[in-house]
């Protein structure tokens, strides 16, 4: 049982890896390319945007010129639009050129204001000046990538909820009820966040090729998004029924028709090149490109219908199979990078691609990376408001007949289901909070990065088990007091891979942070501030509750209560902690200070002059 | 009963538009601030956005240069840092200005990339040349507001669970259980869901007039996001105790809390000018403007105050309170308007606002109506998988038990279930993809067409628990026909509304469309056709299971399945109806479109021979 979920959970990693076997692009070749195409004055920008991160997605089709030249207008029926369309032809020029300049000055509102620059849809973004044939309908790709992260995100959190709803005795030893209860829930749901996880993830790469979209490839990725949703209960399925092969067909069948659906989406997207990214459409080997991501976007599912042969025969043979496909690449990336410690940088080949590497250090893309932990953290904050809105409105004839018509005894019942709720909701509010700090000041995000920002959603998703379970026991047991110490450990792991992201960012801090937060910016107290209160705070409300175990609720409730002000008043509590630091280690260096000091007032006095 | 129920109704109605009287800018003070603060070029830009698209959220602040000439550096203790201060005071000059560039090329590129150009965080944008106080961790406000409008749209959809998971009798006649389980769960669904969108629609306005956040208006944000999730809980028991104060108390209470709290963001941003927008931040009388708008968002909190203070002496007369909250400002832009048009437009005095207008024609920030929509639909979607995921994952023992172990007949049993979500999933899906393609063309998002959103969204939101209605009865009984007769209701007016907001923005269309699905324009048709394939299968489905009552399970399930194919080859389909339409009308003009169609060919191509 035991050896079968490791297997399991190898197999999800590999999974997760299955498809990070090339190489990038040597800068040689890269540069050949900067040279061949000398960019234009915009594109300078975006050969910035290539550098840090490829496929960047904001480009824009330009129909109209070939449409006015082709009089693709031929729409309506009837005598009188004929007229009307050769005059909008003869005019179309001076309209689309005026419309041309509105809309990019709308383009830029909408980049400015969050980048849907939707409205602009049919733009032809080439890097060669010639006219690319228009496609009517090709769009920005923003809101479809919004939407898919959107549903992805409610379904990494969907396995919550059986252990969230799990109903516990109160005479029962908590932790009995954890072992035989939970755990199976619990590594459930761990395996499927990490399953959707990684099915986000690849999702990321295929769409850092497939830049533009239409109609079509939208409605491939809706499709490609219900399979996703049904993942978590295939692999559910899976868990409960381990020597069914019914469970592995299910899921195998997911992921192969999955990866069907993403080749049928390459093949599309490679027959029209103008949807692909820059990088491809002026490569001349496009065919070389596109081989190359079918065999790596295939090479999971082949591996997955062969584990559902198998199953048929020996199934554990299938569960072999299935952690080979996620443990190999795992094996090769480290193989390969400690080679490259050790006798040095590899000489890649020159055909490699820059997409589909899956180095720890590869760009992810920073905003899918914020959109995905949006959702996660707003379906988790919301998780036990939605219990509270289905289950505690009481009945009234309940009311009538238990409190005696007293809607205020009868929701005194329910005071910890709400205390639970709003302890939750701050808590990973503030947790949202110290990550949208963090990524304020990070430029680039790697894949690293997001593994460990994977980790730390993990745990935020079982905040509300933990405030549910800290409420519903009685004052003073023991069982109240393992609660607590739950919860104290959920919200420092939660924490402490969120500080980690930052030491990771730290260690490359020229190519992944702001100048600000790097070691010696201004915010770089301030941010190691906002990110190790809470691991503080869990740590040492964890040993006082193990120290004072009799006040442990007390405690803990004190620590809900604190955090936000602490949070809100964090800068001056820094600031106070920097003075009493240098009055303790530098006491003789007041002059300096204050001559520093007095720059700082004779400099500010003009600005505050400026600002009524 | 009806009575109260439609008292709470219309105060909604008129809570929604309780601060809707203030009248616009005149066109006079508008130019006299553009010809008395010139545009930079990048500001010319801006302008534009001014004129369409008020309070454009995406200005930066740049405090480095002050903060450079401030010295405000001191951060770190230690005596080596001073030196090392110092040193990077002179060179930070310099330091800063590459970076600046390069920033700025980094805020292009997310501006490019999604918006979120947060990395790039502490710009100080100021129309005047002169550098304003540098405000240490001022940020762009996109990721808080995404994060809000996740959560605010789980919310509200949240009152559709327990209208989902009503259970029903198979021998009770569907018209009485609908009458009698569901009419008021799903009355409160409506009424939260407006509910919820008005209190959106606040947090719209107030995000208006504050563009930038720093961390303790991110932590005000995150206590107002706390209210509104717990607002549809206090409706509900209202509606469930309509005479108990309590309902009114803890709703009224809600509402004045989260008044008090958007006035602290009010008067803290106003004491940080440069966290406002624009127009007020080069405003000569922020005083006025601040008072003005304290006053529209104290308005509702007042009369709810009056409203629970009289719920203790005549809790009818506090539902009257409520009721005239919303109705008023209803009435009076109703007056307004018949006024405008009868006796012609009224001469706006001077010193009228810009903001919190709430004239029908107010644009409404498209990209928040945007997120909020993508919450919603992603969040609907995804409703009876969340079910599945919990409940239909079978016990072992009862597999054993029940089916002899046979997993596949277990899940035969739950077949019911996959089908509705297989089906609810794809329709939603398909609706959000027309949701979609009309938001890419529309440049312009006014209140009216917010408002027809919010009805479309109000009527998705029921369609999980319509498929699951389809698929819970026996074959052939009447209550099945009744389900999907409910079911075809739904989607004809989740359809229909979409129509119309195109309909209505066509009105209009100079200012709000993209010249392409203008009249005339070449996707025109093709939009039509996009937004009316529902609402006309929806019609043709529910006459034709009038007609042919004994086949109404095969015909809905025919119409679920082949619409996604009609949408993948509408392109095609209404090029083909064109066709057959000019054949039909105008046989004798076979030669022009000849000729046409030629020059189509003709100049195609070329544009074919470029892209290989």
């Amino acid at each position: 049982m035991i050896t079968r979920y490791a297997f399991l959970f190898l197999a999800l990693l590999c999974f997760r890896n299955s498809t990070k076997l090339y190489t990038p692009w040597t800068h040689h070749e890269y540069f050949t390319y900067k040279n061949k195409y000398p960019p234009k004055k915009k594109r300078k920008k975006r050969k910035k945007n290539l550098k840090n991160k490829p496929g960047s997605r904001f480009r824009f089709l330009r129909p109209w010129k070939s449409a006015a030249a082709a009089g693709l207008f031929a729409n309506s029926p009837g005598s009188s639009r004929v007229r009307v369309r050769s005059a909008m032809g003869e005019n179309v020029d001076s309209e689309i050129i005026e419309h041309h300049v509105e809309d990019e000055e709308v383009e830029e509102r909408r980049m400015g204001a969050r980048g849907h620059a939707a409205s602009s849809s049919s733009f032809l973004g080439g890097v060669a000046p010639s006219d690319r044939e228009s496609q009517s309908g090709t769009q920005s790709s923003h809101r479809l990538l919004a939407y898919s992260d959107a549903l992805i995100s409610i379904i990494a959190t969907v396995m919550i909820l059986p252990v969230a709803h799990t109903k516990m005795e109160n005479n029962e030893e908590l932790r009995e009820s954890v072992q035989l209860l939970l755990t199976t829930k619990i590594a459930v749901y761990l395996m499927t966040f990490l399953i959707v996880t990684v099915a986000w993830a690849a999702h990321i790469r295929l769409f850092q090729v497939v830049v533009r979209i239409d109609d079509c490839l939208a409605l491939l990725n809706l499709a490609c998004m219900m399979l996703i949703t049904f993942l978590p209960y295939t692999f559910s399925l899976m868990a409960a029924f381990p020597e069914n092969i019914l469970g592995i067909l299910l899921f195998c069948g997911c992921v192969m028709v999955m990866g069907v659906l993403q080749s049928v989406i390459v093949l599309y997207a490679f027959s029209r090149p103008f949807l692909l990214d820059e990088q491809i459409q002026i490569s001349e080997n496009q065919t070389f490109y596109k081989h190359h991501i079918l065999k790596v976007i295939m090479r999971v599912p082949l591996m997955c219908f062969f584990a559902s042969v198998f199953s048929f025969i020996f199934f554990q043979l299938s569960y072999v199979l299935l952690a080979i496909v996620i443990f190999l690449p795992y094996i090769s990336q480290s193989l390969k990078w400690c080679r490259s410690k050790a006798i040095g940088p590899v000489q890649e080949s020159p055909d490699s691609m820059l997409f589909y590497t899956h180095l720890p250090n590869e760009p992810l893309s920073k905003d899918r990376v914020e959109a995905f932990s949006d959702g996660v953290f707003a379906i988790v904050a919301t998780l036990l408001i939605l219990d509270i809105c289905e289950d505690n409105v009481p009945d009234p004839a309940v009311v009538q007949k238990q409190f005696g018509g007293s809607l205020v005894a009868a929701l005194r019942a329910y005071g910890p289901e709400y205390l639970a709720y709003f302890g939750s909701f701050a808590t990973v509010g503030l947790l949202w909070f110290v990550h949208h700090s963090l990524f304020l000041h990070v430029t680039k995000t790697t894949r690293f990065m997001g593994l460990l920002n994977t980790f730390s959603l993990a745990f935020v998703g079982g905040l509300p088990l933990a405030y549910q379970l800290t409420h519903e026991f009685p004052a003073d047991s023991c069982n109240e007091l393992e609660a607590i110490q739950i919860s104290c450990v959920i919200i420092f792991f939660a924490g402490i891979f969120q500080l980690t992201i930052w030491v990771v960012a730290l260690h490359s801090e020229q190519e992944t942070l702001h100048p600000y937060v790097r070691y010696g910016g201004r915010e770089h107290i301030f941010m190691l501030a906002k990110l190790s209160l809470y691991p503080c705070v869990a740590l040492v409300t964890f040993f006082l509750t193990c120290i004072l175990s009799k006040f442990s609720a007390p405690i803990f409730h004190l620590m809900e209560i604190t955090v936000p002000f602490a949070f809100l008043v964090l800068r001056l509590l820094v600031r106070v902690g920097l003075a009493l630091l240098r009055l303790v280690f530098c006491p003789n260096r007041p002059e300096q200070r204050g001559a520093i000091d007095e720059a700082e007032d004779e400099t500010r006095v003009p600005f505050n002059a400026l600002v009524t």
